[in-house]
């Protein structure tokens, strides 16, 4: 069919094609799978659990873990000893590396951003806010929310190319280096949003051996932490807080992690996970802002897990839920966009929350728009980059596991007119100008 | 017997009180009434009310109410429909004067001042942070971790003398109209802390059209509005809100409160009410740090209070559990002390969690320490003024609510024990000063 990409044949498939999107308009649909959130599904099955370990528990009444404190009263500002400990397990570090904070750790890392504006950290000759600029690298596509964070906050974000095992590397290190006033990168290292890419070996360790200013800090966002979408299978990132301190940068990386999408979204539990020296500098300036986090909610998520084993199988049976729906989503990209191959290619993740799509050079804001017209919201075109440019006008995230199946297959049904269209048009409009 | 307060007589009552203390010392007690903190047995009486909630109404597997969304998944950054309806009725404001936030009300109020240093608010000509020094007044004595918040920020702290009626308004207004880098004033209009004293509508008036920097802004901790300890008896404010807004100033107040004492100290939840401009003014800048607050600790609470009423007869049965160590305390210092009446008072508060108690000059630090080398930790003398000085060395802070009443008892005979010695020791040194 469109093979051969002769003129007439791709007047008469974006014919096709446009006759398929009207008759989806036609729908008056409304779907939504700009944003990574689980389904009500999973949520029920969450609720379920914590439901029966409140009253197993007598939750409520006994409200007393290890440090022996009523979880219903004010104190602990640096949260349980119980959670710090699941978390250490989890992340391979001890207790006091870690902080448990309140239901977002993306409030988490914007006090770690303010805090280093308003104070400089340990390390600092000055508060960041004090310089005459303040820099801060982007490897992109990455999560619009931090890049909107920065920039809010003051930042000049500076764009670094995203690769397969992570930001490049060569140009990470040059910058860095040669540019004191660049004094963090934002990282998902595990399954990172948007192209669910696991950051290798070496990367990490680039990042953690690399010159940079004293005060520099990694803003590691290790949300996927535990969510592994391939049946036995696990992607693990190297320990970047064990390796800074092994290369003499004990005090350069900031983890953050939640359970937002462990247990509940936005009413779950947030931790850092830093060096020991870091958490108490963190722990001096946070105890201004509260006397304590919400530890009754901590003490809820302690009886639920209490040990390493409990989150790993629980992500199991989770991973259960989203993985028809990433199977589904790259079952039609797959089958749907065969003949586009040469004009566009998709990521394939084993966790996460996302599946990037990256369409021709400059018809991803076209392909968005398209779908918007139809009902259908993806994440807004450019967001995945700094300023909310996509240099190539060519990147699409799916998060495919809000909707049911069925609704999912119909988004992704419009979703892939929409991307041949906008490709259709593009190739068009190269031809008409090339005739011209 | 030292109603004469000869030399002899001083000395052999000190004497006395010696031994009465060294006896305590000797016990090796450990008693706290250095803080606000609500018993156990008031949390187990809450808890009580929060489990039958949970289970009556389905909870977690409910999960929707009034907005028709998910509380178990992201969104809704003002906080559900319901607590917003329920805070406006309280405190006599529309819905949308309302934002839900966290556990935590103080850390509402260092958001919002780090929001105000670092871009200012809507009447602002520059952040606050970029002016040449930021001020804040402080009507002391007041709640230690207002000021010490203040100071950590960056403000200046101008202490304001407090009033049976709230600050000496003369003063105030006299500062705020001559110096415009006066940002703020801190105020706890009802019950204030430490002196549990009631803001008068003359007062709450003139704040509300006092002139000040346009940027001024109130910051209203209403934190004891429903805090009412006496049988039948309910202290209003007036409404800061409104009155600022028929005199002119629409956005002039933050007002916080949060149901730490109402529910769980540091598991409940926190709120603004503002001008629908403040609050829309926030929204726009909190939108980049959280995706929403916690909206299942929310449901919750609007499970368990579904109207104004709800929280009204809920805290006169709260005030059962305060009241008896509020009148057993005032009963110690008031028999006690007796003898020393011309040389300190005591404030008899109708709600909130504290009495002060104005010793001789002088005494207070030393009675502060002979407590804590006896075993008993009090507010840190001092703490309730800027920079941690009272001018008089004059105030202690009781915080009678969290132990139970045999300690309280312990703690408070101890206590007068201390104030006796610390008061017949100066007055004996006065003396020995007046032989030399």
């Amino acid at each position: 069919m469109i093979l051969k990409w002769d003129f007439m044949n791709l007047k008469a498939e974006l014919e096709k094609e446009l006759k398929v999107y009207n008759e989806f308009k036609n729908k008056n649909i409304k779907l939504d799978i700009s944003r990574g959130k689980p389904a009500s599904e999973q949520i029920d099955f969450v609720s379920d659990i914590f439901q029966k370990a409140e009253t197993e528990n007598n939750f409520y009444m006994q409200r007393k873990g290890q440090d022996k404190l009523d979880v219903g009263n004010y104190g602990l500002l640096a949260g349980i000893s119980e959670l710090r400990h699941l978390f250490a397990d989890l992340l391979d570090l001890e207790d006091d590396n870690l902080f448990i904070g309140g239901n977002s750790s993306l409030n988490l890392m914007y006090d770690l951003l303010v805090l280093n504006i308003m104070f400089g950290n340990q390390d600092s000759e000055m508060p960041w806010g004090k310089l005459e600029s303040m820099k801060m690298l982007c490897p992109s596509p990455g999560y619009d929310r931090h890049f909107m964070m920065a920039e809010h906050l003051g930042f000049d974000l500076i764009s670094v190319p995203m690769r397969e095992d992570g930001p490049d590397m060569d140009i990470v290190e040059s910058l860095v280096a040669n540019f004191p006033n660049i004094k963090g990168i934002w990282c998902t290292p595990l399954y990172s949003n948007p192209d669910g890419f696991v950051y290798s070996d070496k990367t990490v360790e680039r990042l953690a051996k690399m010159e940079a200013a004293k005060d520099f800090r990694i803003f590691w966002d290790n949300a996927y932490f535990t969510h592994h979408l391939v049946e036995g299978k696990v992607n693990r990132i190297a320990n970047i807080i064990k390796l800074s301190e092994q290369y003499g940068n004990p005090n350069r990386v900031y983890q953050f992690s939640s359970t937002s999408k462990i247990t509940f979204p936005g009413g779950g539990v947030s931790l850092i996970a830093s060096s020991k020296d870091n958490i108490d500098y963190i722990l001096s300036h946070f105890k201004y802002k509260t006397i304590s986090y919400d530890k009754m909610n901590m003490y809820r998520h302690a009886l639920v897990f209490k040990t390493k084993e409990d989150v790993e199988s629980h992500m199991e049976k989770l991973a259960k839920f989203n993985r028809p729906k990433f199977d589904l989503t790259l079952s039609i990209l797959e089958k749907e966009l065969k003949d586009y191959e040469k004009y566009l290619f998709y990521t394939k993740p084993e966790g996460g929350y996302f599946v990037s799509l990256y369409t021709m050079s400059n018809c991803a804001k076209k392909t968005y728009n398209l779908c918007k017209d139809a009902g259908l919201i993806m994440t807004t075109a450019g967001d995945t980059f700094p300023y909310g440019i996509d240099p190539n006008d060519s990147h699409l995230r799916i998060a495919p596991t809000f909707p049911d199946l069925k609704e999912l297959e119909n988004a992704l049904k419009l979703f892939v007119t929409c991307v041949k269209i906008a490709i259709l048009e593009e190739l068009i409009n190269k031809q008409d100008n090339f005739i011209e």
